[in-house]
């Protein structure tokens, strides 16, 4: 009989954890107890290398344990391995992933059922700024925050929208038969209302803004561009945008804006469908336009390549260096709002943005100090594939980081009991270990954003659940987003019930504060955004525990309707115990957890 | 050989002219010229007479002319006559109307085909007050005037409501797919709007404003009353209304409501479908409600009578004698709102209010001096039949007047070219006949409404056909309305383009300043209110005389192509000659109209 067990979590197995940078080494060992081992290898391959598999024997010293070393000079990309164990007489049995995740190895006989590991290599270790890192971010999606001027007035209001009667009303989109868009809706948000709230957001303790797109465009959301140059006037002018951007910044604050460079809207002054830019400028009306060469055009004007087919977004062909030019070029649109202070950009649909073209804009984001860019990505970016493409977001010199949908979907599927705690804390544990530390530092996570159902109404008005929702984001690696709205007991299931304006005169003070005492926790203790993270799980809890510097946080979520009395034998940790366990003991001292309840607590180990 | 010549339009064959009052005599001739002449009668019905059909000998004196005269003893209502002609040894030949129209007889030898005369004949002479008849009205749908709140904000806007982005955009009805309004859509004009425009009404020279729905209710049209003891908050409150009504007094100008008591809204204080006015209150919510006998349930809540079906517009059961104390009762809803200084009511949809409720409104009116009261009629009020009952409309103690559609029809077809100038000038003659004098010139005419095209569009946008078209409106008997923004250029088809925002930055001032012209014309020359009525034609001219205490108007349109002088022997007048001949022809004297040109000459007896 054979016994053979490796975990890429342990670091007696697999070290250093996780992702790794080009030209370092990594250590492997697997444990076989066997009568008759002949001979364990490591097979290892980088994607698309030129030496293919690679089969590294591997030898035990003075136990059971199967050692050698890899060194990564292949270059940057993703690595993947399994290992082989030959023994007399018996069939070579291989020792891979679960499903291609971490943790521990799965057996098996037949090579074709074999799962590898997967290594994910990066060009250089690439951390954001530190603003960002130890921030707060609070996204907003503008039309719908606040109006801030005088009368509640609407400036520059679009022909032929409507505006909402109400504060209070449900947001609804107006379609045709044909599903497209009648008229636009607005609220009348506006940058000067965001101003005016900068009191409310300090008060609240957020350190950065992220802003939806305030770009001239026709719709509500303004992700169909129509100048790139111009604020939309329904949010104010350019001159409204740098009070903005120097009253966040006199209040230590940060601007992050959506770069939505996929596509442009039909009537634009690129495209210009309707000839509001003027009678035959733009691709559309005149194919001698200098932007004719922008858009792919199948059978001109009515036949060109739009963004899901929807043909009220044209797309841009990114080969089309004029364009690239345009936009991360000298004087380009990045120049022009990084140069008026935007301390970062969100890249939107950074899937349909060759790597090249993101690492185009990161070198001009690189010209300016300390700004940060981070991707629209919904899966686990270190392994995602677009259009057959092996994508190079966070190998470094590109993204800082991408949006963390999976970490929402994990968070959401445990409060939903579709999923218990150990499954969990797994999920955490298989993206801290594909992403590069930095980047896994670097994402952008969230409970909820302007394409999501609000937070609270998946979870059916449960504000219990919403507030260990917001204690996991608060508590995980990476900085932490609060959608607009969310902390004032907003609700909405999908787009455009999201996308309500915020409640001023009704807001939920209880969940409000829940809100600002996790900020304040996040900002006022640098181990919550910098610490170790080592998510735990009992039988009834899950736990994370957050380490840095010789300071401990610890916070555990009770779902049970039963009260729960830890104790440190019963704690499994996906990872190996990262202090003494006296330590561990210390803190969870008499700790007892009610039914539906959660606890955190933190100590300096000189306490 | 027989010739027999009858004419309801001259005097020699019938006089007096038109309608009469009751208890009077009218007298008939009718020329037979026959060589073995028996017997030659008048056949008079009065409708639903006891006495049936009456035979009335007719007798020549000195000519052909056999006479006889009718005093209408049977009371009001309508009267119905022909002739009957007995010869020597021929076939009876009777002598009818066309149609049911007066003008000259037709001839026929089958009782079946004759269509009978008709004489309206009413109860008392019924003049409106002078300010109205005297008055040129302008219509105001208020949502679509003027916003005159400081900043343009809209006050109380509803919840789950629309505003239009700006005042250029189109009017769109947000429906579902079963037709029913999802979001009604507002532009925010209000009464503070209306009292800073007036002194551009006085500009105008309009002297009456007629008001559509001001009371609470939920739609822009507010047809379907919410209260009717509130002004729609969005519009303002109920010190603005005073306001307005001192500030129109102060510039001696009047104001008529629009009063509509067929049915409420579903959503009322009275019906109170979804409860906005108090959970549990109102008839669908609770049989138990002083309201639910308002309403006609033939399964509560869900199955009750509404007006055309239209399930948001609930009827009420007039025959409720606690919702008749309620409209015309003391301190009713006339009583509140005449006593706030209101001079009029226009009365919607009034086929659909039972005589006896107009005539109960009439007669709490009349309490009040100088009101005035005009129906919702589509088409020839003397002889209207709805619900297969004769209305009582016009016969006095009953509506001053109605709408005047059946003119305007008249003069859309002219214009179209659909219709003579000979065709234009009987419809005209038919109408004065069948109403009384007093009526006749009670009548509110328009050339369009909220419930009918711009007229510039149906006009194809000829504002040489818009000029005639005005002409004839303010050369007519009755009040003439202007639709606002008629006067303005304003354009639009169906239900709603026609109730676009008044266009206050886009003004077409030659039309305004025809407008002006008429309204001035007509308010500064007693003749265009009072003055006699003769429409007259030549092959290619249509003319309108009208001629008072020596005073003469004449007003001659030219559609066609070529320039024409105007004789007097090609002149056919519908009645007789009203004037000496020497008189209209020294008026027409080298009068010469250009192609698609009218003319207007004016002219004192003693000049």
């Amino acid at each position: 009989m054979t016994a053979i067990y490796f975990n890429s979590w342990l670091e007696e197995y697999k070290h250093p954890f996780g992702a790794i940078q080009q030209l370092n080494t990594a250590h492997f060992s697997i444990n076989v107890k066997s009568a008759g081992v002949e001979k364990v290898s490591l097979i290892m391959r980088k994607e698309d290398g030129e030496r293919g598999f690679e089969r590294l024997p591997m030898t035990a010293e003075t136990d059971d344990f199967y050692k050698c070393s890899y060194t990564f000079d292949q270059g940057k990309g993703l690595y993947f391995y399994y290992f082989e164990v030959l023994c007399n007489g018996e069939a070579t049995i291989y020792c891979g992933s679960n499903q291609g995740n971490g943790g521990i190895g799965v057996l098996s006989t037949a090579i074709e059922e074999v799962h590898p590991y997967q290594i994910t290599c990066y060009e250089t270790h690439d951390p954001a700024p530190d603003w960002y890192r130890n921030g707060v971010v609070y996204q907003i999606f503008p039309d719908r925050f606040f109006n801030g001027n005088l009368h509640r007035e609407i400036s520059h209001s679009k022909r032929n929208t409507f505006i909402y009667g109400t504060y209070e009303d449900e947001p609804l989109y107006l379609k045709d038969e044909n599903d497209e868009i009648i008229r636009w809706d607005f609220f009348g948000g506006n940058l000067m209302g965001i101003i005016k709230k900068v009191p409310y957001l300090k008060s609240l303790g957020v350190t950065v803004l992220y802003l939806n797109p305030i770009f001239e465009a026709a719709s509500n959301h303004r992700y169909d561009t129509g100048d790139y140059f111009a604020v939309d006037g329904i949010l104010g002018d350019e001159e409204t945008f740098e009070q903005l951007v120097s009253i966040l910044h006199e209040n230590d604050m940060r601007l992050i804006l959506d770069g939505v460079f996929s596509h442009v809207g039909r009537n634009s002054r690129y495209f210009n469908h309707d000839g509001r830019y003027g009678k035959g400028s733009g691709a559309y009306q005149n194919i001698e336009s200098p932007y004719y060469p922008w858009f792919s055009f199948s059978e001109s004007p009515e036949e060109y390549k739009s963004w899901w087919g929807i043909k009220d977004l044209p797309e841009i062909n990114k080969d089309n260096t004029d364009f690239q030019q345009f936009i991360y070029g000298k004087d380009g649109v990045l120049d022009k709002w990084t140069s008026l202070g935007v301390d970062g950009w969100r890249l939107d649909v950074a899937d349909e943005l060759p790597d090249f073209f993101i690492t185009g804009i990161r070198q001009r984001l690189n010209q300016y100090p300390e700004k940060v860019l981070i991707g629209e990505v919904w899966e686990d970016a270190s392994k995602k594939i677009s259009y057959d493409q092996r994508r190079e977001y966070v190998f470094g010199n590109a993204l800082h980081g991408v949006m963390n949908y999976p970490f929402r979907e994990s968070i959401l599927a445990y409060l939903d009991e579709k999923q218990t705690s150990q499954q969990l804390a797994e999920q955490l544990t298989i993206l801290q270990e594909n992403y590069p530390e930095a980047i896994f530092y670097n994402n952008l996570n969230n409970i909820g954003t302007h394409d999501t159902e609000r937070i609270l109404t998946l979870l059916d008005n449960n504000t219990t659940k919403l507030s260990f929702a917001l204690g996991l984001m608060f508590m995980l690696p990476g900085v932490p987003t609060i959608y607009y709205g969310d902390e004032a007991g907003l609700t909405g299931g999908k787009d455009p019930a999201n996308r309500k304006f915020f409640p001023w005169e009704n807001q939920d003070q209880a969940i409000f504060e829940n809100y600002q005492r996790w900020v304040r926790r996040r900002t006022e203790n640098p181990i919550l955004a910098q610490g170790g993270f080592y998510p735990f799980y009992t039988d009834e809890l899950l736990g994370v525990l957050r380490c840095h510097k010789g300071q401990s946080a610890l916070y555990l979520v009770n779902l049970t309707d039963k009260e729960v009395a830890v104790s440190i034998d019963n704690l499994h940790f996906t990872k190996a115990l990262p202090i003494f366990e006296s330590l561990l003991q210390e803190l969870l001292k008499d700790v007892v957890i009610a039914e539906h309840s959660d606890c955190f607590i933190m100590k300096n180990e000189e306490d």
